[in-house]
């Protein structure tokens, strides 16, 4: 187990101070140029060198001939070569000095016959040199935080807190818009391949150790090392969070697998008792999984699983009342006191039992702030959740009513999204429990989004927060089962 | 069961040319003047008869004093009044001659005690003059073809092709905003509220003769007439799909339902039972719900459950095939003929085998338009779902690299996108199977939304789209288990 980050055979790959690219061209859409690209367009800070046999200027950068002709040794090479001269390569880096190797280039263990000798003698190379080497057949590593990135797109959104490791290098790259858009980020990800040599559990390792890491989140096609996954998730669990989502279980799932990244899979309820075993959470899918890494990595611990759940519909609220229900989430009645204090912001058409259903609201303030005060007060009640519905139309004919005038509409409707935010910010500041939000508007509506950005998670659906929910709650229960070190 | 939409007695409430409103005011936020201004706003054409003791003028129309000042007789009365003049209003509705109204109002059956018989008044006034009622404590109806809305919130979007009945009013208004995002859109939607006299059967009778509805949609809370209900579904299932979320199945989910509209639930299967026996889909959540009606209401019949996956990226095509599994769909390998086909457009990299994995695409053409019509072209597939990944930050720097000028770029992409928009209409109209898509980027960036304007239903990860086709593949196969009368 890795104790600090630096002694982590991936501690010079996600954190180099200079790099060299195999790969990158004048040809600005060969792959080694995109994955130079995004790296520069991340902002490195370090010297990068392209090797390239002829061109002497790539993407504004001077070119080198050979590794030979390198100023330095670099921290880290980047091979995006055709797989029949990247053994040679990589002897070529191991003669100059450098330790860690990034492998893009497929066509190795995962096409089957020569592949697996290719790779073989390429993992023989590697041997030899003492090299630590991510891949072959993957994308590498993005770090916001050093401004490195190896993926075919750039990143996207701020440095956040969910550390990834993937056997699909493509999965990191679709989830930068997905993650930047909820506000969340990733401190570092990583694209194993065929893990020839680094595998998900040295990731883990480097992860837990991560200081920017506060939730991991692996994308599994097979485990190869059960033991050592298993004990080193256990080790971690007590400290940090690790969400995995599966998708060999399924026959089709299987066989997408192996074509995909050469790893044979096995079935579902063996991957259940590991994960069991080891107290990761399972996620069912790559959303649910960071569903659940938000809540992981943003909220505090909850006392237990009862909810209180405030809306101003009965639908919404009937249904995520059955929703939280059926993932295992208590929706307990209030205290008596409870009951007394939100009696006066409850309207007779309203049901102040839980859910609670203003019908309609008021005063925003009622809605957002006191009555989410009082449940959050009530000790039976460890996590609130709010249903928001405030159309933009129906805001701004209420505007229109009270008398403001058209042009002033606008600039009212921003006054109200800060409020809702300062709101939203007040809750999470005073009270050490979690709340969370969901809406069937857009998210990119900017009441909505005034939520995400002051801290509250807030879903498109009350399945998917109470899914969310229930992980998180789980997590805690997990760690109990493991006392840490 | 109806026969002709004009025979049904929901006919003059979704089709007014006339409307009295009770309970409009000066006053902007009574909830009466918010009904009454989301049918002015919806553009309703015929006259609108606010009804107030005082009055005179109301959101800029004449108000009457009562109910026998008015001019004429009004095909349909809404009541928006406090629960204990209800009674006399619509006993003078009736004397007028007024045959259909909605009352809004609460505090009936659903608050229990007092309520109960205050219902049952109401009922008997309703049946000495031979009145429809809808509600009480509901919202009404929208109906944008002949633009009524008696909802809080004014309708958004286009008229579209979902008929919906439910228990929970706010839960209409709450989809107004989702089903227009994504083109969806309704053609005639009822909250039945406490189902006194029009019940949900009556409005699937209604919605089966609606010629704007291709899909009918139930949010239930408890069925009353069991038996109605199974043989009007099985009549209309043979027509026109019925999908039901049911939400009193779990015991939070039956306490919600309880105190919102005084309905008691049953446990969960007996209403799978139920569901089963008359043909109906029943969806797990909302989402699900609308999720299914859009490719019900928008798709060619399939010839089965097999499913062609296409990709760019290994990872989001294993999880779609893994979910794809799950949910019992087929991925078929492809036919010889298929194979020699696809083989000039698949990259080394890439894997010709189901799913279809390109791991980069030199010309989007090959991707979206040559691809599919080979795929689409075998005979052993059905379905083809489409993974799509087109960062508009990767876009932008490929044309950039070809050497395009800063100032053509967004030009240019805005051409990519009308052009894959062409290609996606292109594959709808020649051939006569489903085609579906699904994305992690935001489904409001126009590479994503060029899709579902033309008709190509997008979803933002794959247990949607999954969890979709599923419903859609099973309505077709329950459908021949009953046979058209």
């Amino acid at each position: 187990m890795t104790t600090t980050i630096e002694n982590s055979p991936l501690f010079r790959v996600a954190n180099p101070r200079s790099i060299a690219f195999f790969g990158a061209s004048k040809n600005h859409s060969a792959m080694g140029s995109m994955l130079m690209s995004s790296t520069m367009e991340a902002g490195f800070e370090g010297p990068i060198y392209p090797v390239h046999p002829r061109d002497e200027e790539i993407l504004g950068l001077q070119g080198y001939r050979s590794v030979d002709d390198l100023p330095e040794i670099p921290d880290l090479a980047v091979i995006v070569l055709p797989q029949r001269i990247v053994a040679e390569t990589l002897e070529a880096c191991g003669k100059k000095g450098i330790r860690h190797v990034i492998i893009v280039s497929g066509g190795f263990r995962e096409v089957g016959g020569d592949g697996i000798a290719a790779e073989e003698q390429v993992a023989g190379i590697a041997k030899r040199y003492g090299m630590t080497v991510v891949g072959p057949n993957c994308l590498g590593v993005a770090n916001p935080y050093t401004k490195i990135c190896t993926t075919p797109a750039p990143v996207e959104g701020d440095p956040g807190f969910i550390g990834l490791a993937s056997q699909s290098g493509s999965f990191i790259v679709q989830m930068y818009n997905y993650l930047a858009r909820n506000h969340i980020g990733f401190s570092t990800a990583f694209s194993v391949g065929n893990q020839m040599d680094i595998d998900l559990v040295d990731c883990m390792e480097y992860l837990a150790a991560c200081p920017h890491t506060k939730v991991i989140a692996l994308y599994v096609e097979g485990i190869t090392r059960g033991q050592a996954f298993i004990e080193t998730a256990r080790r971690i669990v007590p400290h940090k969070p690790i969400v995995a989502l599966y998708v060999g279980g399924s026959e089709t799932g299987k066989r997408a697998a192996f074509s995909h990244t050469g790893t044979m899979s096995g079935p579902d309820h063996v991957y259940d008792a590991v994960f069991r075993q080891s107290g990761v959470i399972r996620a069912r899918s790559i959303t649910e999984m960071f569903d659940a890494c938000w809540l992981l990595g943003s909220m505090p611990r909850p006392g237990g699983n009862r909810v209180a759940i405030l809306s101003h519909s009965g639908g919404p609220g009937a249904t995520a009342a059955d929703i939280c229900g059926r993932e295992g989430l208590e929706l307990p009645s209030f205290a008596e006191e409870t009951l007394e204090k939100l009696a006066p912001y409850i309207p007779n058409t309203g049901n102040a039992n839980n859910p609670v259903d203003l019908t309609f609201t008021r005063d925003i303030r009622d809605f957002f702030l006191k009555i989410p005060q009082i449940l959050l007060d009530d000790a039976k009640i460890d996590i609130l959740l709010i249903y928001n519905f405030m159309p933009v139309t129906m805001m701004k004919r209420r505007m229109r009513a009270i008398g403001i005038a058209e042009e002033d509409i606008d600039k009212t409707l921003d006054e109200m999204v800060r409020a809702t935010g300062e709101i939203a910010r007040e809750l999470r500041k005073n009270y050490d429990k979690p709340v969370v939000a969901f809406s069937f508007r857009s998210l990119e509506e900017p009441i909505n989004k005034v939520f995400i950005e002051n801290d509250v998670p807030m879903f498109p659906n009350p399945e998917r927060v109470a899914r969310a929910l229930k992980s998180f709650v789980d997590y805690y229960r997990n760690r109990e089962r493991f006392p840490s070190l």
